[in-house]
């Protein structure tokens, strides 16, 4: 990630993230939901959260906080979620790596255009940044880039929450042409 | 709202609910943001926050975020925010209001339809409900229910943070055709 002046760093995970972001990729048919964070401090947090609902109290209180959840792996590095993805392919693939942007970029595949891709059975790994955004160099080193989500204004400050629902719902959200 | 056992309560106001939907509404063109509770420490929390963002050192910090909380007003109930809506508007109208559920019901207007709608220069109020969703005689006063989100399974669990950008990007949203 980059902090507000630019700077590489590590974020904190934010606990509603893991929920509401688990939540959408549950609703939107996503299979896994990789954190990826190098802090040791931050995958233990992630891990507690996680076995409260999935084993803990919050189990039986709420079984549907559950069923998001045990979407959630958690990893060090980008690297370990490529490779357990490939690992889990039928071919033996990578995942094409899509990153989001709320910046424009160059090479940009349009949300219809990755839509229809996304229908072709193989893996893709859509990549989403907190702080200030994901570093240059891994948006750079990525298969695309999405197109940023743009609403009417040139205001486009959506939380990383909003903007994953909003997109898994552009990519494979249904009921939009019901009249 | 109602609880998990259906019981009508007053919900807490959950300070993510304030960020993640001001944003989501300043990138929608939204006007006003209304957080309806009667609940007067509740009102109370919500104006310091808002403060802090809107005069404090928030301000100065991350003035996208000032941008964003300045939508929001507060009210103790429904009746006072659609009685704003009217004397703000040009021909003294009520708005028409639109409650949105995860549940199925009898009456109910599609996404393209309200998109339509929405175009023809009247106000319109969006009427979300957090913990357990918007209470019966809530929904069955209101002029429009929307349409459910659906995802592509029968799991159907956004965060009204999620369900809101969603709903709105639907309704308002630009890019999806792009190819």
């Amino acid at each position: 990630m980059v902090n507000k002046s630019g700077d590489v760093i590590a974020s904190a995970v934010t606990n509603l993230d893991l929920h509401d972001i688990s939540r959408a990729a549950k609703t939107y048919g996503v299979k896994s939901f990789y954190v990826v964070t190098p802090l040791k401090d931050q995958s233990e947090l992630v891990k507690r959260i996680i076995s409260h609902w999935t084993h803990g109290a919050g189990a039986t209180y709420n079984p549907k906080r559950r069923q998001a959840l045990e979407l959630i792996r958690i990893k060090e590095s980008l690297e370990g979620a490529i490779d357990e993805i490939r690992s889990g392919s039928a071919a033996d693939e990578a995942p094409k790596t899509v990153v989001t942007s709320a910046r424009n970029s160059r090479r940009v595949i349009g949300f219809s255009k990755l839509r229809r891709l996304l229908q072709n059975g193989k893996p893709y790994l859509l990549i989403f940044g907190t702080a200030w955004g994901l570093s240059d160099d891994l948006i750079s080193g990525a298969d695309y880039t999405l197109e940023p989500v743009r609403g009417v204004a040139d205001y486009n400050h959506l939380s990383v929450r909003s903007a994953a629902a909003v997109i898994l719902d552009r990519l494979v959200g249904r009921g939009k042409m019901d009249g």
